[in-house]
């Protein structure tokens, strides 16, 4: 039985309709999105929302049955059972952020579609990569932040009222959004030398963010370029030194 | 005659002088676009304009009879055909915005000059490797416009009260254009926590595009590598293999 | 005469001299933005100015003396020869924009300097790769700008009155700046499908910048691969195949 | 004695004790921020800080003793020597700025974590390949700077009053914030050629960045494939020349 089901699951005729299921699902949730669409047929959209989820409960827990525990030692498995399960929360509780949050199921299309989630594989086995850089951006932010509330939360508030304030405004700064004209020129009014945090500030987070860019591109350029070139590169010098190992073996025995 | 014909469209001097109405036209066109110019000689413009499509028309017709349906298989002859028709479509009927696309015709000289051609050509080459992550892009973005048109829409209509709505803001904070002091600032006088929504969406779309940046040049790099050194490297490879045998044939032979 | 006045002015001390006048030049030029400066020492400041606009002069004339009309062959030499040319106008004449355009002069110390030298001949090198992808760019804000002229002039007459206004607003618009809050949202209001114009503008225009960084990067790196391998490989593989030829050479003798 | 101390700061426990005191004083410091905290326990979070701060006293203190004046030689060393030594100066006056300074004590987790270290030394590495670059950017800087101050101070005081000002602006500009709309729009009213200016400034100084980019990206490629390939490389090449030598020789002796 357990085999059976196995088998079912991982039929392409199954992933297409779940993959399908997923698509149609993605579509009920964005009428929902539409007042109009709403108050014409809402009935029929929350009924239908309610038969994918069925699907995609039932379809886990054939999983979940099928594998058994080692369900749980695909990462994927597991980021399945999270999405749906937050799909499930909202059905039970009221909360408005938590029905918002249940197009996450959508995400699941991330796991059943190979394409999408060597991509998303792709940009995780990137992060680790990024992780020291990640840290010192993290140590730059803490230290920039803890500066800047002291400085100028009494005379900025709504930017620099708090630590986490301070974070979040120098999170813009970072991106350059209106970091002059909306932050800097303001409070260099009040404190004319404030120039001389912000500036070198930017230049450093985004001399790290460059440095993490150029580290990407070179870590993927060795990546492609080991797999790539190696294969033909190994096969002609194994082949140079056999023959050459051959030559050597031959005048040895010559005489 | 239809040979006599395609030797005369494929002749230099024929396609340098369609480049110069091409660009002849491109005057006309902006010189249409002046109140001054024409109000003393919007006649002699638009008479001009009409003699160019004329010219248009009749190498497309040329082009089309001496070539019979093998016109439709090359991408840039329907490109042309396309570029020219909608320049067609405005002389008839009245819409201003048909009206403004007939400078789409200037998109002719990319047919015509090789340079432009190569250029373009490369652009397209380009996409298929982008396609799955502009597909993550795209589930990503509807996952995101669905979450904030439910938890915005009656808050911040003008933003966030349609699917088409959030698309088009989510685009504008995924280009960094006053995300903060335009849109997540105010917002966040309303809800508080929308920081949480919105810093992980630009994180995780800058780094989608960061890593189409990366792919891209991942992959230009590879293509370059492999047209320049492979041609070298297998002459020099196929030398060394041929002399070796030469030699262990020669000492096989030797006794 | 003229070749003790050529080896004068090649010797490492003329130049560091001339340099040193130069840097004297920037800083009393600097000096001379300064109202207070110019109101207590004002007459000093320009007389200083004019001490070391005679040295250029007199350096340049020296140089086109000794060299004849070689000293034109050199593109270095012209660059210096208009940049103080530029200098000498404004000390006739009395227009504020050329008496501005006199601190170009600072411009000399990349000519005198090879550092400088050398990294605005490497940008200018660049330059040519990217002619074509600069000629489409042209071509599209060339259109662009005459259908938004066309559409959007009478109702947004700061912004798109002209062609050479609509010109600077779509690079603003490339650009990012305000494009969105600034730009198209206003514009939306009174047209509200333009955003099928701005959008695909914006990802068509950034995309070949993409294209632009890429083409750049893949170019130097196959000039700095090519510079850097070739010497030590192209040694290896000439000992190998001349080995190679002197085994078979002393095989066939060998009988 | 003195190799006692060496041996014990050197011992992992010294290293990682540290490390702890460091993280436990970032977090007071950060609790500092807060006005309730400070409230209802500012005695002991300053009691705290003093605490921590005398650790640091005494590490390097003991530091200094143990390694006596090869200490300065240690480029990290006299990092963490002017790190604790800002903190010391805010301890005796009552300067709010150096106050906010302490927590760039927080920057010794830099020194002491090996990752983050090495991160900051690849940083640092990179700079000098930059230099002449940057060289460069100031001379265009300090060139606008003076153009922009001679012709808008007068009409644009706030933005182009002083040097120092325009220089402000100008890097304003480069980073792309409010350049049209906050600053060349305007300018532009009093100014109608100014975008003549500032458009070549973006033009330049953006094509500069990107250079940077380039070089950086190009660099760490080389590093990178030198230090990869060549160690195989030159194993294979060095036993291919040894044995097409050992072949030459046998033959030699062969008669």
């Amino acid at each position: 039985m357990r085999q059976y089901l196995s088998d079912f699951l991982d039929r392409p005729t199954t992933r297409y309709t779940i993959m399908g299921v997923i698509l149609f699902n993605a579509i009920i949730l964005g009428l929902e999105t539409s007042g109009t669409v709403m108050n014409r047929a809402g009935g029929l959209i929350v009924a239908l929302d309610t038969a994918c989820l069925a699907i995609f409960v039932a379809e886990l827990l054939a999983k979940l049955y099928a594998r058994g525990l080692r369900f749980f030692r695909n990462a994927w498995n597991i980021f399945d059972f999270l999405v749906v399960g937050i799909a499930l929360v909202p059905a039970a509780g009221g909360l408005s952020v938590l029905r918002a949050l249940r197009i996450l199921r959508l995400m699941r299309v991330i796991s059943v579609a190979p394409t999408l989630r060597r991509v998303v594989e792709g940009f995780i086995s990137a992060l680790p990569g990024m992780a020291s850089v990640f840290l010192l951006m993290g140590v730059i932010f803490y230290i920039a932040a803890v500066i800047a509330t002291k400085l100028f939360a009494t005379t900025f508030p709504d930017w620099f009222g708090s630590l986490g304030g301070s974070l979040y405004t120098l999170f813009q700064v970072m991106t350059l959004e209106s970091w002059s004209m909306g932050i800097v020129r303001p409070v260099m009014e009040a404190h004319p030398a404030a120039w001389m945090f912000f500036v070198p500030f930017i230049l450093i987070t985004t001399f790290a963010v460059v440095n993490l860019l150029v580290g990407l591109i070179v870590n993927s350029m060795q990546d492609a370029h080991a797999a790539e070139t190696n294969a033909a590169t190994d096969t002609y010098r194994d082949e140079v030194i056999r023959r050459l190992a051959a030559i050597e073996e031959r005048l040895k025995d010559d005489p």
